[in-house]
Parts: structure tokens; sequence; C-alpha cells
């Protein structure tokens, strides 16, 4: 017997229908003998149409109430589903974040989970309960107040249910088949990878795929629980995230982003203490950077450019535009049409040449690189956004990503 | 400074457009210079909703996922309510029915709030902020479970937190202006009070006046907090519900209900323990049993005749039923075509002859009385469901329950 954590997203329970098939799902997990934690998000897009109501009344929100507000979600979605779990005779009890004992820090919208209380789920799973947890929400301790855990906040609260009650495994449960080498939508004949490395999918996370944040990931990581990312539309096996030990692929993957924008500050002294000048500012302002890149000087001046998140691009401007004035940089711009297409794969860092492969490959398909940064693990070079897809592409082909199987079908 | 509770039911917070107007009246209470606890009900219809989502994936929902279920809907309105009031530059805070203390039993779908505690609600009352509470709802001590209060049960919220924080007064806002002598659907010139006793609402309200639940009244009555009905969309006075020590009206009004059921066991053995055994199965069994009528017996076997809500009438027979059998009575009979008419007035307990003037209304209309109840301050009929209009436009009539001004103004 193994105790299992599942989790389903909102398009997996978007309806009655598909919440009935969810519980079939979980039901058949309990039958089997299993110890089952569910965990859910919101129906649907109902957290988009609460999200809409509430600016109808007020533009800009207090986070207490918006947090308030959208907790609502969950409790509607987790409620149905122990329903439709009574329904098919399978005992089962919903918890909000609250009472699953999720503890996390005040930051209303964007918390952080730093601690949990198992005793409440534990007495549950003893009693032979499937305990259906309330995703994206928690509660402060010290101010008894409801929060929120922001963006990938139901997987966070599944990968740290699972570390917390040292489950055997976390089911992520999606409407993808796992984790491909790259968007299936830009290039079909993406290969579904049988598994990854936490390190590698801690990397593609933050090089933009989608499927899975990289907090769960890290989660998963630290506490060494596998991750299973798999369809919740049929039975087949998806991909696991896990600490791996088998041979590493040379590349694992390639990933996109096309969320962020460019700031560059112009013509900055070369002085020690300027980096820190302008990044601690924009930490302060709670912009986060994710790429630094800076040049060589010339003339005891240097261009310092860095990437942030669009929806902070304007805080970013003010930020940058304040700092340079105080610096006496030459000045500050922006674009916001730009991509990130990153490399990723464990076996990277004792093949060389993968770099120059990277570049080439890309030059041979006429797309100007504006950045690069690298880690052990990874390439990443910003280009143009138009030529995102293009440059998928070309990685796709250069390090065969694709699907053996389907070119040989095709 | 006062301090007023103030609740507003689902229609008046339907739609975001009307919770401006509800935060805009609570604002200027809040900007005369009073504290302001608000109790606020699910938006509109959406509790309706909710109920019919559980339906579709369970016909029989345990109760407490559906308490789960239903109380995110008070969550919704009052998170929104509190995003209005801060649009306002109102400092408010909204609570859950456990964040605001109140405590109840165990029955989920009807507990009884069994005790409030008070602190957070005071402390926020403290620092100046308006309290939004969430009605209809609370938590239950010994199981940490949420609860919800039934029907009008956010009226009961709303008149025990008043009680629990000896509010200056408890505002039920409607969308009716008041209490009326009659139900002005059928009697367009019935008259509007200025204000009625506890016990004569009590009478009311028990005989299926609306407005305001028994529940309601019974709390203001025993912590003496003045209860204000009034409508929410417009300013003027409505009706006072309070320790009246004016002159008592004769009458105060007319009520009717039909939502009730009259169920007759026949040919009972008029002897001893004969009822005590019938009605103690029926509390056992769940049903709310309201008139009682037993006549005097012949040949040793009398009839016991009973009224039940509708919706537990099937209940109530399988009971009777079994009770008649044990008993070796004649049989079992229902009448769900029934309706119930009472007339309610302090003085009616020192006037004679109103019971008398009662059935010769009726009797001029051609109205068949098929049980009488009375108390010192009610006079109740149960009468065809078809003839209940005719019967209430009766007994206006009879005792002058029109609107004189409407009269001449006609």
């Amino acid at each position: 017997m193994s105790l299992i954590v599942q989790k389903f997203g909102g398009t997996s329970v978007a309806d009655p229908e598909r919440i009935r098939r969810v519980a079939d799902r979980i039901a058949r997990t309990r039958r089997a003998g299993h110890d089952v934690i569910v965990v859910v998000s919101a129906m649907g897009k109902s957290t988009d149409e609460l999200i809409a109501l509430a600016g109808q009344v007020n533009p800009d929100p207090p986070g207490r109430e918006m947090d308030m507000l959208l907790t609502s979600g969950e409790r509607i979605s987790m409620a149905l589903l122990a329903m439709a779990l009574h329904a098919e005779g399978i005992s089962a009890m919903s918890l909000t974040g609250s009472q699953a004992g999720i503890l996390t820090d005040q930051s209303h919208g964007e918390a952080r989970i730093t601690e949990i209380k198992g005793d409440r789920v534990q007495n549950s799973l003893d009693e032979g309960q499937v305990v259906i947890v309330a995703g994206f929400q928690g509660v402060s301790p010290d101010t008894k107040e409801i929060t929120t855990l922001g963006r990938g906040g139901s997987d966070a609260t599944a990968v740290a249910l699972a570390a917390a009650h040292s489950a055997d495994v976390c089911e992520i449960y999606t409407d993808v088949d796992g984790i491909y080498t790259a968007d299936p939508r830009i290039v079909p004949t993406a290969r579904k990878l049988d598994e990854i490395s936490f390190k590698e999918m801690l990397e593609l996370a933050g090089a933009g795929a989608g499927v899975l944040m990289a907090r769960s990931v890290e989660f998963g990581r630290r506490f060494g629980i596998p991750i299973h990312v798999r369809s919740s539309f049929h039975d087949a096996e998806g991909t696991w995230v896990k600490e791996t030990t088998m041979e590493e692929a040379i590349v694992s993957g390639v990933a996109h982003d096309t969320s962020e924008a460019k700031v560059t500050v112009m013509d900055v002294p070369d002085t020690p203490g300027v980096a820190a000048d302008l990044f601690e500012a924009m930490s302060h302002d709670g912009v986060n950077v994710d790429m630094i890149v800076q040049n060589i000087s010339s003339a005891g001046q240097t261009d310092i450019s860095f990437t942030v998140s669009r929806t902070h691009s304007d805080l970013a401007m003010a930020t940058a535009k304040r700092i340079a004035e105080h610096l006496s940089a030459g000045g500050v711009d922006i674009d916001r049409d730009i991509a990130k297409v990153s490399l990723v794969g464990a076996g990277m860092k004792t093949e060389p040449g993968i770099a120059a492969r990277v570049f080439r490959s890309l030059a041979n398909q006429g797309i100007n690189i504006e950045m690069i940064s690298t880690s052990s693990i990874r390439i990443s070079c910003v280009v143009e956004e138009s030529q995102a897809q293009a440059a998928v592409r070309a990685l796709a082909d250069e390090f065969d990503l694709h699907d053996v199987r389907e070119e040989v079908g095709a």
C-alpha cells in the first residue's frame, strides 16, 4: 500500500461530468488499496470570473479581500469532488488549505508555504478517508488570514503535502501527456520524455516550460518526492520527474518563453557597485529579474541588459531610469518583443561544443542572438519574438528532439 | 455614536452594481460616525446554483460537504462588498462565520448558534473597520467543521451578532418596505406597521409571514435588540420590531402559509400515551410538527390531525403509518392542498369575541374551516389552499387592516 497525492487542475474539474470522471479515477486508485490525498484547483475559468467580478467593484482591490474571494473557487470544486466520491461509495472529506494545516507567510496573492501541520489530514487518512485539499491556498498563522499561493500554487500545494506526508509519489494530472522535448504546438514531432531529473526540470520550468512551475519541482527535489506528470484523459504513463541515476541524456529539451521584456541601461560607468545599485533597486521595488548580461567595457563605460516579466516592465523602466540618472548613465531602453529560447540537458556539462552547435544552428536560420546566458546544464538565447518558433525548430532538429516513432509513422 | 448591525440579503447584492449601492449605504452610516457590522448573504440565486451543481454529482450529497460548498457563496459576496467599501475610501474587512467566532452545534445544514466569540470582530471595530461577516454560516467547535444555519440563517447571524456586541439596532434590509398587516400581493391596501412587538412578530413569523424568521425574532426578544426591517431601495423607515410599551393594537396583522400539509391519523384508541407515542416518533424521525388538533372521542376512538412542512410530508406519512399500525388505529390520511390563515394581535387576549368574528367572516365567504388552533395572541385556521387568498381578504376587511391613506387616495 502506498500513499499517493493526486493533483487535478481546473480543466480536469471544469464541469460536473468531468468531476465525476476525476472521482472515478480517484476511486480506482483507492480501490487498488492506496491511501490518497487529492489536491484540486478551482473549476475551469471560475478564478478568472471572480477576478473580473472584483474588477467591477474595485479596480485595485486589497490583497486580503482578493484572497478571501478567490479561495471560494477551490471550496466549490473540492466539495463537489467529495460528493462525487461519496456517490461512488468512497469515503471522502474536503479540507480547506487552513484545515489541512498549510501555513504560509503573510504575502497575500503570492504567499510561500512555511510549514505543513499534517494532523488533520493524517487523522482522516487513518480513518480510511480520501482527503481532498484545496490547492493554491493556506493560512498565515501570524495574522490568522487566508492567503493564496499565486501562480502554480496548486502544484506547490500538492508537492508540499506529498513531502509533509512522505508520499510515494505526487501525480500531477494535466491536459497534456507529460513533459516534451519541445512545445508540441511548435514541434509536432516533439518526443515525450519518460523521465527527467529534478535539476533539468527546474531549468526547463525556469526557461518557460509551462507544465510544472519551478517552485513545485524545487519542493520535490528538496524532499525527494517523485513527481509524475500525466494526462487526466487516459491512463498512459506520463513523465517522471525524479532524482535520476540513469545515464544522462546530453540534451533533454528545448523551452521558450515569450513573457519577458529586455531592459538595457546604456553607457554605465564601469565602476564597482554599479550592478549592485541597479539590482538592489529592482529587488527593492519588487521587480523579478531573470537573465542579466553585462559586456566588457569600452572607454570606461558598459551596457547592462536584463530581462524581466512583461507585467513588471513599466515598473522596471521607472526603477531603471531613476538609477540611470543617479549613476549618470547614458539612457535606458526597453524591448518587449523578445523571446528566450533555452536548451536544457544534464549531459551538457560533460559534452563540449554544445554551445557552439546552438549558435551555429540559429545562425543558419538567419536568427540573430541578442543575449546569451548559460548554466552548467542550460544555454539560453534571447532572440526576436517573431523568430522564436523558428529557433525552437532549429534546436529540435539539431539535437534530435523528435519522436523517432512518429517520424517513421509519418 | 452607535453600533449598528446591517444585514443585506441575496437580492441586495445580486450583482456588482447592487453591491456598490449597498457599499454606498454602509459608507453613509459609517461617515455619520457609527460603528457598523455588516452581515451579507450569497449573491442573488448563487446558493440555488450551487445546490443544482451538487445535485449533478450526487443526488444525496453528505451534509458536511454541502455546507463546505454553500459557504463559498457568502465568501464571494462579502469579499466583493469589502472591496467596494475600500473603493469608497472606507476601511473594511470581511470575516467568515468561523473567523467572526460564530460557534454552532454540529447539525450540518440546520445548525443552531450556541455562542459568539466576539474578539476578532471587536478588534476590527476598535481599529475603525467596517466588519463584514458572512451570514448563514458558523463553525462547530467540537468537530472544527464548517456549518450552515439553514433557512433564515443570515438574519439569525445578524441578530445574534447584534446581541453579542450589544448593538443599538439590527437593521434587516430587504426587498419590501417593512412588515405589513397582510401580504400586499393579496391585499394591495395592506398597511405597513410602524412597529410591532417581538411576541406578535414571533406569532406572525410562525404563521408564515416570510419577511423575518422566528429564530431571529426570538434572539432579538431574548437579548432586547430592536430589529428594524426596511427597504434596501430607499431610506424611508420600515417596521421596528421591539419590546413595545405602547398601547397594543387589538389585531396587528394576518398571515398565511401554504407550505404545510395536514396529516390525520383516524380512529386512534383514546388511551393515555397515544399522542406521546405519535409525536415522539415524529420528533425522532426529524419531522417538524406545527399545529396539532385532537377532537373529543366517540366510542373510545378519536382522530388526531397535525400539520407538517410539505417537504417532510412523505417522511411524516411513513412515520404515521408505522405508529398507526402499532396503535391499531384506523388509518392515515394526508391533504397537501391546505393553507393556514392566522390572525395575530397582542390586544386579542383582553378583547373577547375576536375568535367568533374570525369564524363568522370566513363563513360569510363560504370558506370551510378544517382545523383551528389558538394562542393568547393568535388564531389560526386551516382552510383549503384555493381559499387562502379569500380568507386573508375577509380577515383584512373584518379587522380594518387596510391603509386608510391608500383608501382615501384610491
